[in-house]
C-alpha cells in the first residue's frame, strides 16, 4: 500500500549534514521507504496523504546501550563512581527481578516510555534472569520495539543476592535462546556483563555459542581507570581490556562495546579491524564520574560510534537528550584537551542517535529508499517564539535541546504508526 | 489568615543538608510561614488545611542569572565560543526588541514559562530597551515573579544593530529609574553587560548611581580565557578583571557576578571580603565551551554561590535541571582535576538552586518562620515504580532529574498561589 507523508522533512543522510526539504513528501510502500521528494512525482499522484502541516517528519532514535532493570533507579545515587555504585544501588535494584509481576510492571512501562520518547530501535541489557529477559522481550516487541535483548551474564564478583553459578548461567543462557525463537522483532544477544563479572569458563562458552550461532556480543569496555585496572588484575596475560573479550572471539563484527572512555589508540585499531561498534553513553560517563570520552578520536580512528542512553548511570531515557548530553560532554573533552580536539556539532551528535544506530540494524543512514520508515513527527509550535525565520536544521537542533515527549506527536517503528 | 499545608516536606535549611518531614504540616499566616510540624500544634487547630496527599512540598526556585531577550535563541549555535556567539546570534536576537510588540509576546511567554518551571525569583538581563525593559519588569510582575531586573548599558564594542551612545545610556537608565517607581514585586539592577561593552565614562556613571541610590548591580566576571586577556588589554591598569568593577565601586553587597569559571584565589577573595555573590551557570559554561567552574573553591573560599540558568548560553530554563548540570559539571571539573576536587552532592548543589537564592533576596534557607513562602508541590506519581520505598530526599532528588513541569502541580511565590 503506498502512503505519502507530507511535512519538513530533516534528516542526516551523512555524518553530521542534514537533508532538509520544507513542505516536502516521503513515500512508503507497505512501510518502506520509496523516496524523499520537494515536488511529488506524477507516479504517486493518486496515494493518500497525510498531511503533517509545518511539523518537522525526522528520524526516530535508536539506544545502543541501556539497562532495563535499573529503570527504577533512575536519578539516585549519582554520587558515587562506578564499582561503588554498582555496589551499593545498581545489583540490589536488580536482584528484584527474580519476581516476574514486578519485572512486568517496570518493563511495560519502560517500553511504553521508550516509544513515548521517539526510542524505536534499542540493545538493551536485561538482569541474569531468564523468565525477567523473556518479560523485557515480550513488553518491547508489543510496544513497537526492535532491536536486541540479553539476559545478563555474570557468575563472579557479584553480591549475594544477584548470583549465578557458572553451571546456571550457561544452562539459563541456552534456555533462554530457546524461547527466544518466538519472538519476531526482538532477538537476543550475548551479555557478559563485563570481563570482571564473569570466569574464563563462562566467557568461553558464550563466545563459542557466540560463534556457533552466529548471535551478536554486547558489553562494557574502558569506562573507568579502577575498572581497567581491575580487569588487567584478572587478566595478567592480555596488554588492553579489549583483548579479554578478543580471546574469547567476543570482539566481533556486530559486538557493541559501551563506553571506550580510556581506549587507546590500538584499541580503537583493534575496534576498526574488528567491526567493533562503540555505544557512547555521555550522560552516564559523567554522572558516574568515569571522564571524558575521546568520541572524535574514535570517528577519526574509523571507529563506529552510536550512542547509549546507558539508564541508569544515564540520567536521561531520552535519545535525544543523550543527543545534546554527547555534545556537551565533547565540548568538556575539548576544554580538558586545552581547546585542541575539536567539539561534536549537534548534527554530528544526532547522526550517532539515529542514523550511526540505524546503520547497526542493517539500515542505511538517513531516510534511504528501502528500508523501512522509523520517523518521528514534531511539534515546535511551544517553542519560544523566534526572533527570525528559522531553517529547519535550526528547529529540529532546537527540539533536539528543548523538546519534551509532548512534542512527538506521531511514531513511526518498521513501517508504522506505534505507541 | 492562617493556612496549613500538610504533605511531604523537603527543605534545604543547611548547605547540602536536607530536613524532611513524611506527612507534616506547613503553617503560614498571610502567607508568611509560621513553622514546619510533624503534628500540627493545638493553636492552629481551627486552621483551614490544604492537604496535598503523598505529593511533596519543597522551595521554588530562583534564577540569580538570566538574558530575558536570548529566550528565542534557546538551543541554537550551541557551537560557537562566546565572542563569537555573541557576535553571529545575540546581538542580532537583542537588536528585535526594540519592537515593543514583539518584547510583549516573548516576555509574557518567558515569564509564564518561569513560573510553569518553578521559578518565582529571578535577577535578570533585559536588553539596553527601555521600554522593552519596562515591558519585561510588567510581565514578571503579573506572573507573580519578584527580585531584579536590569536595563543593559552597552556603549562600546557591540554591532551597529545594538549601539547606545554613552550619553543616551546614561539618560535612558536615568529616565528608566524614573519609571521602576511603579513597580513593587521587580526591583531595578544596575546592568553594565560587562566590562569590554562599556565605557571608563558609563562605569564612572553606573558607579555613582549605584552608591546614590544605593541600587544594586549584575554583570559578568571571568568566563571565558579569550574574554579575561580582552579586559586585561582594555584596563592594564587592573590585575585582575573583578578590579575593573571594584574601581567604579560596584564590587560590593549585593553585587551579582555571574560564571567565574576562573576566578584566581585573589578574586575569591575579593568577593568575599566585599559581599559579592556568584551566580553560577553550569550549563551554560559547558555549552559555550568556557570551562569548569570552581563552585567548591569558591564555596570554601567563603563566597555565596547561587545558580543562574543563563538562557541561552544555557539552554536549560528550568533551575531543577540547572542543579542537575551543576552536579555534572562538577564532575567534569572533578575528572579534571585527576579526581582530587570533590564533587558536588545533588543536595548542594539544589541547596544553590533555592536557599543560597533566596538569601540573597533577604530571607533565610529552607522554610525559615518570617519569610514568605516561596514553594512547589511536586507529584512524583508517574516516575518508575521503585524497587523499594524510597526516602523522601531520594524521591527529591530523582524529580530533579527526571522532572518536567508537568510534575508541578502547585508554586507559592511570596505566600500566595501563582501559575
Amino acid at each position: 500500500m503506498l502512503e505519502v507523508l507530507k511535512g519538513n522533512i530533516v534528516h542526516l543522510p551523512k555524518f553530521g549534514q542534514y537533508e532538509t526539504i520544507k513542505k516536502g513528501y516521503l513515500v512508503l510502500d507497505d512501510g518502506v521507504i520509496q523516496g524523499t521528494f520537494q515536488t511529488l512525482p506524477e507516479y504517486y499522484a493518486n496515494a493518500e496523504i497525510k498531511d503533517y502541516g509545518d511539523k518537522i517528519i525526522t528520524q526516530a532514535f535508536c539506544d545502543l546501550h541501556l539497562h532495563a532493570p535499573q529503570f527504577p533507579m533512575m536519578g539516585m545515587g549519582l554520587d558515587l563512581p562506578l564499582l561503588d555504585w554498582l555496589n551499593t544501588y545498581t545489583f540490589k535494584t536488580e536482584s528484584t527481578y527474580k519476581d516476574t509481576d514486578f519485572a512486568r510492571r517496570v518493563y511495560r512501562s519502560l517500553a511504553k516510555e521508550l516509544i513515548r520518547q521517539g526510542t524505536t530501535r534499542v540493545s538493551i541489557f536485561s538482569s541474569l534472569h531468564r523468565e525477567g529477559t523473556l518479560i523485557l522481550m515480550e513488553e518491547l516487541e508489543k510496544a513497537g520495539i526492535t532491536g536486541y535483548a540479553g539476559k545478563v551474564n555474570m557468575d563472579r564478583n557479584s553480591q549475594p543476592c544477584l548470583e549465578e553459578s557458572t553451571e546456571e548461567s550457561m544452562e539459563e543462557t541456552l534456555r533462554w535462546l530457546e524461547e527466544c525463537k518466538r519472538f519476531t522483532g526482538i532477538k537476543p544477544i550475548l551479555t557478559p556483563r563485563f570481563t570482571p563479572s564473569c570466569t574464563d569458563e563462562l566467557m568461553t562458552f558464550l563466545g563459542k555459542l557466540a560463534a556457533e550461532r552466529n548471535l551478536p556480543v554486547q558489553s562494557h569496555l574502558s569506562e573507568n581507570t579502577a575498572e581497567i585496572a581491575w580487569v588487567k588484575e584478572l587478566h595478567p596475560d592480555c596488554e588492553e581490556y579489549w583483548e579479554t573479550y578478543a580471546k574469547y572471539g567476543m570482539f566481533k563484527p556486530g559486538t557493541i562495546m559501551a563506553h571506550c572512555v580510556y581506549s587507546s589508540e590500538r584499541e580503537m585499531t583493534a575496534m576498526r579491524e574488528n567491526g567493533v561498534v562503540v555505544a557512547h553513553c555521555p550522560d552516564s560517563n559523567i554522572n558516574i564520574c568515569s571522564g571524558f570520552p575521546p568520541v572524535r578520536k574514535l570517528l577519526d580512528a574509523g571507529v563506529k560510534v552510536t550512542l547509549g542512553s546507558d539508564i541508569a548511570g544515564g540520567a536521561e531515557l531520552p535519545i535525544y537528550r543523550t543527543i545534546t548530553s554527547a555534545v556537551r560532554m565533547s565540548n568538556a573533552r575539548r576544554i580538558a584537551s586545552g581547546w585542541t580536539e575539536t567539539a561534536l556539532t549537534p548534527g554530528e551528535a544526532a547522526y550517532l542517535g539515529t542514523s550511526a544506530g540505524a546503520e547497526y540494524f542493517g539500515c542505511k543512514p538517513g531516510f534511504a529508499k528501502g528500508d523501512k520508515l522509523h520517523a518521528l513527527v514534531l511539534n515546535d509550535s511551544n517553542l519560544p517564539e523566534p526572533a527570525r525565520e528559522l531553517e529547519l536544521y535550526e528547529r529540529y537542533e532546537r527540539l533536539l535541546y528543548l523538546m519534551t515527549a509532548e512534542n512527538i506527536v506521531a511514531r513511526y517503528a518498521e513501517g508504522r504508526i506505534v505507541g
